[in-house]
């Protein structure tokens, strides 16, 4: 740590907000035909959330960040930096962040340095990035950082369908965080390939090589922690195994992914360093010492047996980040967050001093791993209440189960609003919760306009803190 | 500056690229039957570039930089960071900065941070940011970083249309740097506006508000003029006018707005502090001085005024810096880049210790203004290098002028081959320079091949430098 640097920068304060419409995976399976336990055991997947006409990524986005403003009552002139990332593309050119500046620009503040991050699921990271270096940068001017990532998760009818979901996070940053970036230890992998993307400008509907994909993503996890691990070593002066990491936090497409991954970190472990591992592990392991690359990607018994030697880690280790994946599905740029807040909602008061490894991935293809610090926090901005105000269990709760016919009826209707203009939604908010922001139209000339579901009509709501009270509008 | 920090980080190196193909703007006036002078004096514009079948933004930036590693012979391990701005979308999750990875994947380096920025021609300000707060972040590991804009400007037949253009420029990013950002000095201005916007995502055209787009680039334009001064005035202890700046860039989706953007600074220098212009300024200035903000946006009066004011000034400190835009046309995120490569072009000898004013405008919208400190660098990062391998006036002269036919059929092709699939370009790269990259196949599966023209066939062709003969190869 060089003298005058901002010691400790990372993630001050964290809120989620993700649609109240889900569909069960079980009842999917049902309704697709599919073989019992496709989707829930096959792809480790409870539920999946996705939106209605009335919300996408830059309403869930105004919501997520007024949400946390509230929350942790942070006036939005304090914000002085704000990045979106996202890959969910309403317009070509007009970033997500400049939807986001009617909040600010209602206080006005509009000093607001920061853009739109773009690389599929990888757009949030390389937004917390760009966030943290700004804060130890010359430039910074002492106010927080603000990083946003919102995404819709929508396939083609077929076998990719049940890997959708939709959310958006908010994370507030600066110095001396409850979690803080160790910035010496990162792995950064990227390439050119064509895993999964969308070039059909006209479709919401990625193209996606789900078989190239899962390799992609799992050469690169490789790549990424030998580079971690070496970092490591040079810094601390002794190797890297999971035992360095008190949790694994991943890019989670589906929940498999995340168990394999994991796994392929184990089989590492044993190739770099078998006396990490206990005798009768190694021994499972050791009939796969001598394959290459390439046969270890494709080798099923590989994967079986790593994921029995990993079991017993996994499930400390990385259980406890998958609650809100399993329950939302895929939220592209929010799910590394999603599940590093999962973590935190569940473990909170035993995280002090320890360590959380992240993989983020994003196809096309840019990844990196990196780590995390936990601290003691200074109230607001500490882990415990973080927890409380993320909420996840009451959030999770109280969502709407859509049948898979009317899931797939709303699919169905969202295709044909994709890229459309002239038409307005029905405005039935009934299942929003109230500061829920919501599209009412879009005009002919491609406009959008959103309303904010007002606190009044739901007894019980939160008080509205002191500056929200202030100017904001319920028209937007 | 804190202790610690690294010092004068900036642009060392900057090369620029643009397609070979232009057509004359007095020949668009006849052909479009637009009156005489509509778009020479009007628009202030002479030629515009545009891109055939052959080129689009990836092709550019492949070409512009492996042109910049080889010129100033950087081998490509050294490169640690590779931001892209653009708005031109060709794929809505993969980033153009993959595509770019193909140069270091050759050179096992895929330890390249970074993605794309977008936010309309702002994305490059945002990437050259980023990437220069990497290089001051405790993340940086000492390699360049690389800052890529690359854009297509093209417009539906109507008013719009002679305001296209074309270019990529690629500018190495470091400490110690001949042109450093002054990082305290800078004046951001963001909001939630519609002036410009590309919501059709099947159209690669815009939809613009041209009156309104005007507007909100000279609001946008004195807000943070306006910040930028009383930040120049917070440091220094003295009141900014135009005097301290030896060059104004702006940028510039056509020349007349850089021209009434000039005179609105000189305006607003009258307005905060009268006794910094000349008596005879002063009175002609005087009956604007009452003017509300709006009032004085929809002045013509003020308009003509403050250019005549301004025009001495005006030929100095920005004439230098309309070469290329003046010549190429808008070229989005490369427009202000290519401004400044103008001026290092036209001025590089006499630049040591001056001070160039910066002004990035994205619709949307985002603006900053910024200040950028010229320095003695050390070859191959000298301003008389830079000029040298800049080499402007050689790359306008060999150009190809397409008549106004050709350019509205070339137009007519691409409209039908955006976003398209399964086909195959002509490969005639006659008009191409040997080291362009070229598209050559679009597959079933949208998957885009690239070429590169080989050097053999051009007598007199440049020798490749030496990292470039150890592996890359001809097919992208």
């Amino acid at each position: 740590m060089e003298p005058g640097r901002r010691m400790d920068v990372g993630i001050l304060a964290m809120d989620i907000y993700f649609p109240p419409t889900c569909v069960q995976q079980e009842a999917l399976e049902d309704y697709d035909g599919a073989s019992k336990g496709k989707y829930t055991v096959g792809l480790g997947q409870d539920c999946m959330a996705f939106c209605t006409e009335l919300e996408d990524v830059i309403s869930m986005s105004l919501t997520v960040v007024l949400s946390l403003l509230e929350k942790y009552q942070i006036d939005p002139r304090q914000i002085g930096r704000l990045e979106v990332g996202s890959e969910t593309v309403i317009d070509k050119s007009k970033s997500i962040k400049t939807w986001l500046m009617q909040i600010f620009e209602e206080y006005d503040n509009t000093d607001v340095e920061g853009v739109d991050s773009t690389n599929a699921c990888y757009g949030g990271t390389a937004a917390l990035f760009n966030c943290v270096n700004w804060v130890e940068s010359s430039t910074w001017d002492g106010r927080y950082g603000l990083v946003v990532c919102t995404d819709s998760a929508v396939y083609a009818e077929g076998p990719a369908r049940p890997t959708g979901g939709a959310a958006a996070i908010a994370m507030l940053i600066g110095p001396n965080a409850p979690i803080s970036l160790e910035s010496k230890f990162r792995g950064t992998h990227m390439a050119h390939v064509y895993d999964f993307y969308k070039p059909n400008l006209a479709s919401e509907y990625p193209v996606v090589d789900g078989k190239l994909s899962q390799t992609c993503y799992l050469m690169a996890l490789d790549s990424c922690y030998k580079r971690f691990c070496g970092k490591f070593e040079n810094i601390e002066g002794k190797q890297f195994s999971i035992s360095d990491g008190n949790y694994f936090v991943f890019h989670s497409p589906y929940n498999k992914l995340v168990q394999k991954s994991f796994a392929r970190l184990v089989f590492n472990d044993f190739l770099c360093c078998p006396s990490n591992l206990q005798k009768e592990e190694r021994e499972n392991l050791e009939p796969f010492s001598n394959m290459t690359g390439e046969e270890s990607y494709q080798s099923r018994e590989l994967e079986k047996v790593a994921q029995q030697v990993a079991k017993p880690y996994y499930n400390v280790k990385v259980q406890p980040s998958t609650l809100l994946p399993k329950q939302i599905g895929n939220m592209y740029t929010a799910s590394l967050y999603a599940s590093l807040a999962s973590v935190v909602y569940n473990k909170h008061s035993t995280l002090m001093g320890q360590r959380i490894v992240m993989f983020s991935y994003g196809s096309g293809l840019t990844s990196t791993m990196f780590s995390v610090k936990l601290h003691d926090g200074q109230h607001p901005f500490s882990l415990s209440n973080i927890s409380c105000i993320l909420n996840l269990s009451e959030k999770l709760k109280s969502r709407h189960v859509f049948s898979p016919e009317n899931f797939a009826k709303t699919l169905k209707l969202m295709e044909h609003r994709y890229g459309a203009k002239d038409f307005e939604t029905s405005k039935d908010t009934s299942l929003l919760s109230p500061g829920t922001f919501y599209l009412t139209k879009v005009d002919s000339m491609y406009r959008r306009c959103y309303a904010k579901k007002g606190s009044e009509d739901a007894p019980g709501s939160k008080k509205m803190s002191s500056f929200s009270s202030m100017s904001l509008t319920n028209a937007y």
